[in-house]
């Protein structure tokens, strides 16, 4: 057996990615398909079916792969190795590790997505010369959420519900966004930021949301980052205020983990600069002195491999760590 | 050797405790002093005469000692193993442990004073049957500051710094109190209840606040408390208003890390439910739902020995931990 290609897999709630992943972190290949979303079972064998069409593609025989590692959306609770994901129909306490074990005959491991992800770029993102040790990688999308590295680990808590970045309290008022109090998702991310801009726009006779907002349901957290590009300033007022209060999350962070990196990624980090400046000027303000000066706060650039990239990276290092604990 | 007794040390800002502690938690000794306070080496020296006393109250001789444990102030840098301490004059990146191995001729581990807490109350301190792997010391004074176990291990992030919850960032006003934005320490930490308790104080003409106000200086947090457990209900508002803050920043630690308990220490927690049932009542409100209920919130009861019981059992832990690696 060669020992250097581990098969990544990156359940996802929309799509599932399958790729051989080089010790070195090279992706041989990559295979993208729909997840099915209609029970366990299609998902399995959508998951089985992409991984052997990614081997397959690498022109890669099973008996040179070492093991297989898998992002799953949702808590992965590494107490009872169960996956519970709210968003997939019927992922309630699936013991996936297991399941998978007995269709590939390889050893299995299974960690959150953002866990994962966060392994990638403490592996391959931050272009230093080794590993981040404490590292969050944070996705500002339709949620907010966060991947905690610490001691070099992943960090899942007790029931693998840590990283829950979305339910930092960073406001203590009403958001009428979002209908609830002040939690960083109701005030940031993208519905909180549409929302926002709808109610804005609404009352105004020009500008470019007011334009977008007349079409129903149009006005996405997309829409305002283009127009916001375009130079609205509505739109750049409303990133701006968002920036901010994700910075004041991320100080958040920085004061409680003390990081060397946070790396943003996810579909609001499109918005690059108008987003990414209010929100590293916050945290540098609002921060502990000392882990807020010392802190890297950078943009995710592995882009849409990251997920089976940190699923290989994880396997990697469960390998090497199971390894030496056995030699023991 | 008897490979079952390990000497507690508990560097403080003001007082320095020793102790002879036994493999399943029992303390056989402790011996408390003052810290001098008047450089590095009369610290250390306090730091091993009391190591001497703890021993000979124990009646205990060197080669019964197993290992030392070392809980400090300010940051411990794990990567570099210096202290850095600002409240101690001369604590400037002190290479501690090498010192103390020299002087002990025993293996010495230090760690950050938070976090020997917080292993301290995972292993002895919530009656559970087994030491809780994922857990949260929060310690409320003059300032705020979090021990963290997650996975059973300490965290202390990048430079030492991890656990600065006084800077997490509850609140977007500016507080009057503290001279700076909403930071949990700025809201609801000693200092602040106190000077809110004055400024609320000077205007009123009766009450206990009011007539306390008086005397300068003497409205502390602690007569805060003493004046809300006497029934004063202006003295309650601000406990109130100040556990509501504090229940947002657990509310946030709990959706970050998802420990299994959190356990409130310090001088401040000496108000009892006054504080703690507001900070439950907002950590369960507004926290991740899953994270929040399934979280137990207790107050400590480990008393004084707790620097020096969690000092041990860190040095207990990386003793057995670095065996096992040594036997890979």
């Amino acid at each position: 057996m060669k020992r250097t290609l581990v098969l990544g897999l990156d359940l996802g709630g929309t799509k599932i990615a399958a790729g051989v992943v080089s010790r070195s972190g090279k992706v041989l290949s990559a295979v993208r398909v729909p997840t099915p979303a209609r029970g366990v079972k299609r998902d399995l064998q959508a998951l089985f079916d992409s991984a052997h069409a990614a081997l397959a593609a690498a022109r890669i025989r099973w008996k040179d792969i070492w093991a297989v590692g898998v992002g799953v959306p949702g808590a992965f609770d590494q107490s009872t190795e169960t996956v519970w994901a709210p968003n997939l129909p019927g992922w309630k306490k699936v013991p996936l590790g297991r399941l998978l074990d007995r269709a590939f005959r390889r050893p299995v491991f299974v960690e959150g997505d953002r866990n994962v992800q966060a392994l990638a770029e403490a592996w391959l993102g931050a272009s230093t010369e080794r590993p981040a040790r404490n590292l969050v990688f944070l996705t500002l999308g339709t949620g907010i959420g966060a991947g905690i590295i610490a001691n070099g680990r992943s960090i899942s808590g007790a029931r693998g519900v840590a990283g829950a970045a979305g339910w930092l309290a960073v406001s203590e008022h009403w958001h009428p966004e979002f209908g609830r109090l002040g939690s960083l998702e109701a005030v940031a991310a993208g519905p909180a930021i549409a929302r926002k801009a709808a109610r804005l726009a609404r009352g105004k006779k020009s500008g470019a949301l007011a334009g977008i907002g007349r079409a129903e349901g149009a006005l996405t957290a997309g829409a305002v980052v283009r127009a916001a590009r375009a130079g609205d300033p509505l739109a750049r007022k409303i990133l701006d205020a968002a920036g901010e209060s994700l910075g004041r999350g991320v100080a958040s962070i920085v004061a409680l983990l003390n990081p060397e990196l946070v790396v943003i990624g996810g579909g609001l980090a499109e918005a690059g600069e108008l987003l990414l400046a209010p929100l590293v000027r916050a945290a540098k303000k609002w921060g502990q002195p000392l882990a807020s000066r010392q802190v890297r706060i950078i943009r995710s650039r592995l882009g849409e491999d990251i997920g089976l990239l940190g699923a290989a990276r994880y396997a990697m290092l469960e390998i090497d760590r199971r390894a030496k604990s056995a030699r023991a």
